[in-house]
Order: C-alpha cells, then sequence, then structure tokens
C-alpha cells in the first residue's frame, strides 16, 4: 500500500515538471512570437496550450483517486493537495503564454512590441524562463533554497513590469494608442507568470517544511 | 462520523457563501471609487481585502482537516476538493477587486475613468455584481440552471470587454495613453473576475452533475 502510494506520488511530480517543461516552451515560443512578429509559432503556441490543460486534468484526476484509494493523512495528505494547487498555477502559466501569443496574433503582420520596448520584452521573457526552469528543479528536488530564490527573480519581474508602466504614463509616449494596450498586456501577463512560478515555489517550501508562506 | 462530516461540509458551505459576500461587497465598492475617485472607498476595499485572504486560508485548511479526520470518498471527496477550488477562485476576484480600487488610488485626486468609458464600467460593475450575487446562491441551493446562466452573464462581460478594446484601438481615442492604461487594465480585471466566477459556477454543476465542463 505505502510502496503504491509513494509510486502515484512519483508519477504525480514527473507530471508537474512535464508540465513546467511545457510552460516554458510555451513561454520561450510566446516571446519569440510576440519579439518577431512570427504567425506560425503564434498559432503553435495557442494550440499546444491544450496539452497543459489535459495533463493538468489528468493530474487532478489522478490526486483525487489517489486520495480515495489511498486515504493518506498527514505530510502524504499534503502533498497530494499541495500537487493539486501547483497543477493549477502550472496551467494558469500556460494559459498566461498563450495570452502574449494571442498579442502577437492580433497584431499581426505588425509587431506588437515597438522598439522602445524590445529590450524590456527580451528581459521579461528572460525572467520568466528562468523562473519556470526553477520551478521544475525545485519540484524534482524538493529544492527550498532555489524555491525562496524565485522571489528575488520576481522581485526583478516587477520592477520590468514598473519601466513598462512608467514609459507608458511618464514619459512622452508617442507610439500610439494600440502600441500602449498591447505593452499594458503582455507587461502584465509576464507579471501574472512570475506571480504564480512563486506559488508553485512556495507549494514545494510549504511541503518540505510544512510552513506556508503567505501571499504577499 | 457521517453526522460530523456533514456538518463540516456545511460549514465549508458557509464559509464559500461569506466568501462570495465579500467579494461582492469589495466589488461594489472598487467601482463607485473608481467612478468617484474616492481614495478613503479605494483604501478600505484594498484594507478589506486581508479578510477574504484569511477566509480562504482557513477555510483550505478546514479542508485539508476533514480529508484527514473524515477520509471522504466518491461524492464526499469531490465536495472537499472543489470546494477547494471555489475558494481559491473567490479568493482571486477578491484580489481582482483590489486591483480596480488600486487604479483608482493611482489615479487619485483625478478620476481613472474618462466621461467616454463610464457607462461602460458602469455596465461591468452591474454585470460582475450580478454573477457574483449568482454564485452566493448557487453555492447555497446547488442551484445547477443559475450556475449555467453565468456563462451568458460571462458573454455580455466580454462584449464589454471588447468594446473598450474596439474604444481604445479604432477610433479616435484622445484621451491619452494613461488612461488608456487604465481602462485597459481596468476592463482586463472586471473580465477576470467574471471568468473566476464562472469556474465557481462550474465547480457547483460539478458537484451535482458529476461532470466538470472544459475551461473554454
Amino acid at each position: 500500500m505505502r510502496d503504491s502510494f509513494h509510486k502515484d506520488l512519483d508519477t504525480i511530480s514527473e507530471q508537474l515538471v512535464e508540465m513546467t517543461r511545457l510552460a516554458r516552451l510555451a513561454m520561450s515560443g510566446a516571446t519569440t512570437a510576440l519579439l518577431e512578429a512570427d504567425l506560425p509559432l503564434a498559432e503553435s503556441i495557442i494550440a499546444a496550450d491544450q496539452q497543459i490543460d489535459a495533463l493538468s486534468r489528468e493530474l487532478d484526476r489522478r490526486s483525487v483517486d489517489v486520495l480515495a484509494r489511498q486515504q493518506p493523512v498527514a505530510t502524504d495528505l499534503r502533498m497530494v493537495v499541495t500537487a493539486m494547487r501547483m497543477s493549477s498555477d502550472l496551467e494558469r502559466m500556460g494559459d498566461l503564454a498563450k495570452h502574449l501569443a494571442e498579442v502577437a496574433r492580433r497584431r499581426y503582420p505588425d509587431c506588437a512590441i515597438k522598439p522602445v520596448m524590445r529590450s524590456t520584452v527580451v528581459q521579461m521573457g528572460q525572467v520568466a524562463e528562468r523562473m519556470v526552469a526553477k520551478t521544475g528543479s525545485v519540484i524534482a528536488g524538493h529544492d527550498v533554497d532555489t524555491a525562496l530564490a524565485l522571489e528575488s527573480d520576481d522581485d526583478e519581474m516587477d520592477r520590468l513590469h514598473e519601466h513598462v508602466f512608467n514609459m507608458l504614463t511618464n514619459s512622452n509616449w508617442n507610439h500610439g494608442t494600440e502600441a500602449a494596450v498591447d505593452a499594458t498586456l503582455v507587461a502584465r501577463y509576464y507579471e501574472r507568470y512570475a506571480d504564480r512560478a512563486v506559488l508553485v515555489g512556495r507549494g514545494v517550501v510549504y511541503l518540505v517544511t510544512g510552513r506556508f508562506k503567505q501571499q504577499s
């Protein structure tokens, strides 16, 4: 019975890591699609989101099945419930990458990212990819230090997000309203993606230490 | 044992209904704060969000405790797991109302909502309040028909959201970039709030029918 339970947990953990891999691919592709106004790439990112959704649903079904069959308590129970939350966060990260690709598609054949925004979006994409890569290794290795380091990555993302807002509102933005709307949404999607990565990291910290850091 | 379990479920259900009440108050206040540039009201909405957060954490603790003590299976298990998801959706609705209040605060003493946007924001607020009120009665009464009706409310919100985007990008927007950024975010927050209300409704449909409608 115990062995079967830990086999289930291993499978759940592997599926979570696979979700981080897909969420990373989606983010990487979405950033490129945005920067290069690459319509076929944007379309493929949008279509691929259903893979993450399907994995999330399967993981939820498996978790409920484990709860019903194995009736875990204490730490074991905490693991299953936390895995379900992380699955939901990763599914949402996939959605946010899809939303970025949708901005690229909506603006095609124009590029949604004006030259003035370009280097900030490049950086946001890099921070986002770094964060999702960390969530994968954090889940696989129950690595609390790396999980906590996600908080400072998130601070960096918040600064980039703030920078976009300053560009839009404090300086003499002369790239039109449409580009301002795109920039507002794009910055928000990156920032939310980073927030979710932090929540996944906190889930692992909670599993290992039994203490959940409150959402700020 | 069974009686104790159903008492727990009743408490969880009551807490969810209380969360809908708080999420509705927050939405109502946030919309007024936005339209009237009412700083004290915005501040109070922002501060009150911690009540919803605390209720959500308490509900999660109680749910995990119920899983551990009662070891529910089948429908009973589904109820507890679904309640946790709904708690997370309602907590997020509170956050989104807070974000609206933050826009009002950021723009004070100016009004974040330009006259041209006013009637659309009034309507978005009305649809949002109607939806959260429905989620409360849907949870309390396990009312599938009303839960399904949330989907058409959400269509109405999507149309309003689309209308804002058309105003911003298709017509001759001459209210400045700052107002365009505010309008983009405000419309997005209302739209996400409605999406979450739909998810809460789907949770109830799932509980009653055993079938979960896939996220579109």
